[in-house]
């Protein structure tokens, strides 16, 4: 029940237009009090009440804990020499999710959950206080409920992937697939998930199996996303907005009409953009912009994997989607606090309003836009997640 | 005396071609024995001789130092608000380098030191263990001079850069300023820099005032070195390479004659790209591909500063060198450490080969391929400086 007073803040980012300036709440002269794991108080510094503890900002910024919408920690394997392979042009014979599912079907338990809470750690520490994290990388009931499980240890934001890419042995037969995803392995999984995601796109899953995949879902409890419009354009982004996904992930290749769907989904379905992931397969980038300007709701995400984006950086996202999509520093913070907050339904966490959830990130600059003006260099000083300092 | 043993490493990057593969002179199964400062032994972890202090590297990656050849940062002030307005494509009525220099001249020495050596703690905290400063924000012989005498209570790569761009108070009479910059300017800086540079581009000085810049600094003890084809194509790498120059730094607009010259000029007149400044101003990158290709000598380095980028992070130059510039992972590594040595004309920093600088960094991977494969993560998990742990 101690309460703790952050004062002498530098740039406060509130995200909640009630207490401060823009689409980021900016508040300067601020402080804050956290207690009993939740904000009680937001105001000017002079008028704080008194507190049990006592940080210090020294006019450094302060800003809610990244929100990572987009994960798929849980796995085993590297796949560093197919990233080098890739990224110099040369050809790789093997690779793709495939390698990584290989390695999960071989991995223990142990070797799983050491993984993923080493990367879920390094997160906490770059200032994300929520992930989300999917399986896909087992394909069968029994890896897919692991991976759930062992996710589910670490947040509470998990989601079933099953229908990631058909695995090898129903390369002949991927109707059958569709049935043990919407089947058996649902059955098996729905416990552990609260959340139902699919791959739509050329090579994986098209419309028709995408809405049975989502429907399944729906009926055993699942909330829809959606991965969609990544490799090239398609169905993925009307099919989420139809479905009222939460959120439909990538949106890299988008139709005028794409962009048109998703303004009209304001409010229900967010566009998650993935700088990470364009960064690291050398695609072009979304035009974030657009989206903003027609109205969509933007958040941002690492879409951590060892595949198409081995970073766990929401500061990089922010630099990247400032650089390549266009957003202005302060829209880019939003999306990768609010924005993540809203692409998983989450009205407790990703602002600073009183009786949010007391995530917060100190950084060793006065203003968070420094985390688009110094990408790279590690800027957070601090974290405390439910009130508590973690990192 | 101490002799330091690392052992158990997982990739040893020694950019010494006699101690591994490649051109990062890769090595698995390796240990060094780092003794009075300098790297004593490196071999196959069995054959390791006794040593007083042993770090386990688990598996994990060392590599040298990184070398970052090119910075400023002795300053004052922030430049945030210019760099929100140039990422959204707003316009900015202050701005430029001249914002800098008044902030400077307004600036105590104690607020000039405290800049930059909590930036150059933050570079060394991200593996740097060489860096080079230019002064540049004074321009006029007191503010460059005490500029360069912060500089070298840091770093002994110090470099003279009154040729940055011509102050206000000379805008009508450039060429008195060029001969304030070759005459007392140069007297009263000359003692405190090891070398001379200028930038040469439209807008700041033309090849003929570049030329008598570098003429006065070498009469008076100092190795040229060059800003040059930053803003488009023009005289800069031509220049170097006539002069001698043992860099030419940005390279972003080069013609295939320039691509030659710096070719032939290999061993003697290193390309230094600067991808942090390209990224952050939303330029084009330079082809550092063909630059490879041709067989010139090619160095990364941050150009950290207020204004076109405020990154201090090698690690993003490497991720940025693959993806923008198609160097392979090993050669952006090779570039970010033995480039940045070449550049300075340093033997002794930037490899691992017995005798050299005990300069290294533990990376929280198995490989250095990880500094790009996973951009953005702050992976350094210890640094040595001349044998000492640093951070
Ligand atoms: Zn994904
Ligand atoms: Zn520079």
């Amino acid at each position: 029940m101690t309460a703790l007073l952050v004062d002498r803040i530098g740039v406060l980012a509130t995200n909640d237009p009630a207490l401060g300036d823009g689409s980021l709440g900016r508040r300067t002269g601020a402080a804050l009090v956290a207690e009993d794991g939740r904000i009680a108080w937001v105001g000017d510094a002079g008028a704080a009440p008194a507190a049990d503890e006592r940080v210090d900002a020294a006019g450094r910024a302060v800003l809610p804990g990244f929100v990572d919408s987009h994960s798929h920690i849980v796995f085993a394997g590297d796949r560093g020499a197919e990233f080098t392979a890739r990224m110099s042009g040369r050809p790789y014979r093997a690779g793709g999710i495939r390698t990584t599912v290989a390695a999960v079907r071989a991995a223990g338990d142990d070797e799983l959950r050491a993984t993923a809470r080493r990367l879920a750690a390094e997160m906490l520490a770059q200032g994300t206080t929520t992930v989300e994290i999917k399986s896909g990388y087992g394909l069968t009931a029994a890896d897919e409920a692991r991976s759930l499980r062992i996710a589910a240890e670490i947040t509470e934001e998990t989601t079933y992937l099953g229908a990631h890419v058909v695995p090898p042995e129903y390369a002949e037969r991927p109707g059958d697939y569709v049935d043990l995803v919407t089947g058996p392995m649902l059955a098996a999984c729905a416990p552990h998930a609260r959340w139902i995601d699919v791959f739509c796109e050329r090579g994986a899953f098209d419309a028709d199996q995408a809405r049975a995949v989502l429907a399944a879902g729906a009926a055993a409890g699942l909330a829809p996303r959606v991965h969609g419009n990544q490799l090239g354009p398609g169905p993925g982004v009307r099919l989420a907005v139809e479905a009222g996904a939460a959120s439909v992930d990538h949106c890299t290749h988008l139709t005028a009409a794409d962009v048109d769907a998703l303004a009209g989904a304001a409010g229900r379905t967010v566009a998650t953009l993935l700088p990470g992931v364009d960064f690291a397969t050398r695609q072009p980038y979304p035009d974030g912009r657009a989206l903003l300007d027609a109205g969509a709701d933007v958040a941002l995400a690492t879409d951590c994997n060892p595949g198409s984006c081995y970073s766990s950086s929401m500061a990089l996202c922010v630099a990247l989607a400032v650089r390549e999509m266009r957003l202005t520093p302060d829209e880019a913070v939003h999306a990768a606090t609010a924005g993540g907050a809203r692409a998983l339904r989450r009205t407790d966490i990703g602002h600073l309003g009183t009786g949010a959830r007391a995530d917060f990130v100190l950084l060793a600059a006065p203003d968070p836009l420094h985390l688009a003006y110094r990408p790279g260099v590690p800027l957070v000083a601090g974290v405390w997640r439910a009130g508590r300092r973690v990192a």
